[in-house]
């Protein structure tokens, strides 16, 4: 399909920043094909109007657990272990794979509605999440969760199931796959090591959440001696692709080593604040270079999946912390919620940006609205202002997704019965 | 007019928190005159159908400066100085009436189609608040900014000023009007002594910034020997209703002197965040028993005036800074957000909650969204999935002034229109 976005106000790079270029974007099959000119032979099948719209590469929501958006709300305001054990867990263990597919669904559906466009996801159960992803046209890098202690047979399924997954959705160029080892509490060192050799192997990179909480930091202390982050460097793991969760806990030395082993952090804004981790620093590490992007984490710690909120809490929080107003600046924001999540995933040559020849993930704001008004400078706006219902058509990989709101790829009431009658049953 | 909101969930107090209740909501004139049942010879004009609908008492934004709206996002990740000298004041030197007048509209616009039903303003041109306020259907509570450095003649003119305005708008019963000592670095000790006595004179509350940066208290010590909030206990200030806004750097001592004598505190996060100032000890303060409300700052600082936005921060960064999730609930937050507001501005017998013989100042939410679906917990919902784009309908003094998100009382195109020329005019 060809389809013409005409007259559009675009979130270009440029430099160290982006900025805004006045432009027409021509789309064929899966990629943007040109942006001002008419390319040759170019008849559209569908054109956009973009007076009074912002068009932005679709966000990278770079670390979250689908399954979980129907426990939204379920449990708030508790300690870590009360909200886990509690409340969290005993809803899992009744859970269905329907019910993952559902999950799934309703929060891919949230984020596209919300200018999201890949994620990046980690649970156990990869065949349902695949499964909505591919039907719902979102492109996701598809973690299988991991856990284990050294060379048990668990640990082992775990392993081969990502590798059948990855196989079983080969044909779909929107998904791909890494290995999810859980936390250096859930698997061991033997584990980590076993996991690296096989990444290595299978060419995959690793996804895994570290330094989240401070009885992790201490317990892996006595445990290893060592960090979580140095425990993740010995056992080889830093020398794939690495996607750390949250790194709330980093130390002066874990962000050296970070930076050393060039490992993406994803921050996490909301889900550290609610279960009262506190506030990662992440001034230290973009002041070193590291790589940072940004997720939500799942819905029942967050608790939605909306990446327009994460990116004001990162623009405020930092300040506050810091008492410095200049830090974590709107423009940095934007590329840490865009092209870095896209560099964390392997996936920058392809998506992050609107640029010609990478591909057509994109969405599109309607700037006449009262958050957003007057446009005084789209980029502080897209922190500081917007709430993400201004996102109004949703492309990704060239095909329309959502227009005017409404989701084309997707049953909506189908979804929204579906998880309303699994929380009916396993709710409690 | 007679309005009936059919079968309808409805959020209504019940001891320290709210609770859920499947209701009619019955209005008649500006009042809500019954739930439940109908009352006798009912005859609705009006019906809603409220089917996957919440209703809440709209939100109190206990403080803002409206007629900033057009300056969001033209000042980011700057220093105050720079922030205020360099950009902020060079615009507001140049507005005329009209520009704060359409400058009020845009907030207003923004704050009714978030669910904001009550705004308490401060600024130096009340007139033209007061008339948008007015016209628009919303009720507003409005501080006249004042400076001065004892009897001199601006400071005696800013004061008579806000009593002719409080009688210009004596028609208007949406409206009340109170005094607004800018900060204890624009008033000095003397004018403030003056203000008191005026404010008593005239039975009129105090609306004032307090505590909210270093600098403040630094200079504030060097200069009275005091803390800000101590001066304005000295003053007589506090033997009047008084709304503290900031307080951020409120110290022990000062928090018992707040709660002493009886202030209310509005706290902003985000523009406390924005600006680099931090967060106020809110918990402190919720635990002393103070009457906290929360409010948005100006756009200028925020930068948007979206009280759910707000509601979340307050939920989160202090569960962050004190690594206690169970700080600071959801229950608190909405009641912060309503009834508190309410309270702070004298108006709690008739608005901050559902209860029959209260003003209908009610927003009605879609909870058919993704972000807010499954609803297994609104009250969770509001402050922690909830972004404000889920108002659709929005009853002021009985008034319908929003349906299906479309402003009735206002003209948007208009108010679009003249914001934008304005920047062209003025933004530099």
């Amino acid at each position: 399909m060809n389809i013409k976005i005409k007259n559009i106000s675009a979130l270009v790079p440029r430099g160290a920043e982006d900025c805004i270029k006045n432009t027409d974007i021509y789309i064929s099959g899966d990629s943007i094909v040109s942006m001002d000119e008419t390319p040759e032979n170019f008849k559209a099948d569908k054109v956009i109007d973009g007076t009074d719209r912002l068009a932005i590469p679709g966000l990278v929501n770079a670390h979250t657990h689908s399954y979980m958006a129907f426990m939204r709300n379920v449990a708030d305001d508790l300690s870590f272990m009360d909200w886990l054990f509690g409340r969290i867990d005993p809803i899992e263990q009744k859970m269905t794979d329907e019910d993952t597919y559902w999950g799934a669904s309703l929060a891919i559906m949230e984020m596209m509605k919300s200018g999201t466009t890949c994620f990046n996801d980690m649970q156990m159960n990869i065949h349902q999440t695949s499964r909505a992803a591919k039907e719902s046209g979102m492109r996701a890098v598809i973690s299988r969760g991991l856990v284990g202690n050294g060379d048990d047979e668990g640990g082992r399924r775990r392993l081969k199931e990502a590798f059948e997954e990855r196989d079983a959705f080969h044909d779909c160029d929107r998904l791909t796959f890494s290995l999810g080892p859980h936390a250096p509490y859930t698997c061991n060192e033997e584990y980590l090591k076993i996991v690296a050799a096989k990444a290595r192997e299978n060419h995959m990179g690793i996804h895994m959440h570290l330094s989240e909480s401070i009885t992790e930091i201490e317990n892996c202390k006595k445990e290893y001696g060592c960090s979580p982050i140095a425990l993740a460097k010995r056992c080889g793991l830093f020398e794939l692709p690495f996607l750390a969760a949250h790194c709330v806990y980093a130390d002066e030395d874990d962000i050296r080593i970070l930076k050393e082993c060039n490992v993406s952090v994803v921050t996490n804004p909301a889900s550290n604040m609610k279960l009262g981790n506190g506030f990662a620093p992440i001034p230290a590490m973009l002041k070193e270079g590291i790589n940072v992007c940004i997720g939500t984490d799942g819905a029942a710690s967050n608790n939605s999946l909306n990446l327009f909120h994460e990116m004001s809490l990162l623009a405020l929080i930092h300040k506050g912390c810091g008492r410095t107003p200049q830090c974590v600046s709107a423009a940095e924001v934007f590329r840490i919620a865009t092209i870095n999540g896209a560099k964390a995933l392997q996936l920058d040559k392809k998506i992050g940006t609107l640029e010609v020849g990478k591909k057509a993930d994109i969405a599109l704001l309607n700037l006449k609205t009262p958050s957003l008004w007057p446009n005084n400078n789209p980029l502080a706006a897209l922190s500081y202002s917007a709430n993400g219902s201004e996102v109004e058509t949703v492309i990704i990989n060239g095909e329309i997704t959502m227009e005017n709101r409404r989701i084309l790829t997707m049953d909506e009431e189908r979804i929204y019965f579906e998880t309303a009658k699994i929380m009916e049953r396993i709710g409690g």
